[in-house]
């Protein structure tokens, strides 16, 4: 389906039908797709949980205000935000680039440098928003993706994240949640499917200069 | 194009053949697919600035490091976050769902109720974050589309805002700019590319629970 009748027919699902799974394929296709989603200067900021386990799901709800979409989804996905984009991080990546492009790593030696002073200028609170923004970008790829196969899908940020942390272990993991969203197959009777989407109108959207 | 496949093809192009306009139709279709992208309730906290005249963006690009793609792409796209989600916002946007959902206002009184807290529980930086969060969904969903239909992108966060909010009269209009996407024709000399994809592995990329 073209992405923009795709998007059109999705909708933030609320009730998902807990009998029908996504069929292996179709998830791997949704999460081949999120790993392509850009984020600034290809740093990857953020890693996913994708949370099949029914007991974790179980706790998980807990923590965030008890919405049955955690459980009754097919997969809940955790985008989960590094939270040491640092030196080591950096060179890390650097080693990655340098041996994916098959280059010298001394010919990435500005690169480095600019990437370095970059994420010694931030502070901590502001690495963490760069990194929380990158993973909208994989959101937004993941909705997309979601909606081009006929997944349905609902992101949701109502949720605890310091209760999500410590029940994923993301702490220990220099990671920490930043937006969720539960994907799977809407349910016959959920009643927001019915009802028009709401935007912005082009005119209210767009400024064209 | 699948969009796997359209996320593959595309990379942050840096350079653009100024020659090569985007097609009105094909330009329309990408807005058209960003119009659709989810927000937090549905709130759509930002506008996107569809910039294509020269003027403007010459200044623009001496606000942004000289990056060429400002001036050589085909249009450069702003998103520009609402600095205002306030209690009037709210309000406006609770009248917009009761008319395009032909509801009677008053069904919606705990929906506008909870949105109300919600916005009064922000300080302005942490409002500013949410809706910076929502126009990155946005840009997932725009380079999303653009590649869909073989456009080229080249998102860039290096930009002095406060300049772009100044040439493009943002804080007039309870506008930020938060985040800037180069669309367009990749030059047939970009060395970028070229480049073999860099991105973290699935097992670096995905935590499977």
């Amino acid at each position: 389906m073209a992405l923009k009748e795709a998007l059109a027919w999705r909708y933030a699902t609320k009730k998902f039908d807990p009998s029908k799974k996504i069929s292996q394929d179709t998830l791997d296709y949704i999460l081949n797709t999120v790993q392509l989603a850009p984020s600034s200067y290809g740093l990857h900021h953020y890693r996913i949980i994708v949370v099949e386990d029914a007991a974790i799901r179980q706790q998980l709800k807990a923590a965030a205000y008890n919405q049955p979409q955690v459980t009754d989804a097919s997969h809940l996905i955790v985008f989960a935000a590094e939270t040491n984009i640092n030196e080591e991080y950096v060179k890390r990546y650097v080693d990655q680039v340098a041996h994916i492009r098959n280059m010298e790593r001394s010919a990435l030696a500005g690169f480095e440098d600019m990437l370095l002073n970059k994420v010694s200028s931030l502070s901590a609170e502001e690495s963490l928003v760069w990194a929380h923004k990158q993973a909208y970008i994989a959101l937004g790829v993941l909705l997309a993706a979601a909606s081009e196969v006929n997944v349905d899908s609902g992101p949701m940020e109502g949720f605890d994240p310091a209760k999500f942390d410590e029940i994923l272990g993301l702490k220990e993991l220099g990671l920490t949640t930043s937006v969720i969203s539960a994907i799977g197959y809407r349910a016959e009777d959920d009643e927001y499917s019915k009802l028009p989407k709401v935007r912005k109108s082009a005119s209210d959207l767009f400024i064209k200069i």
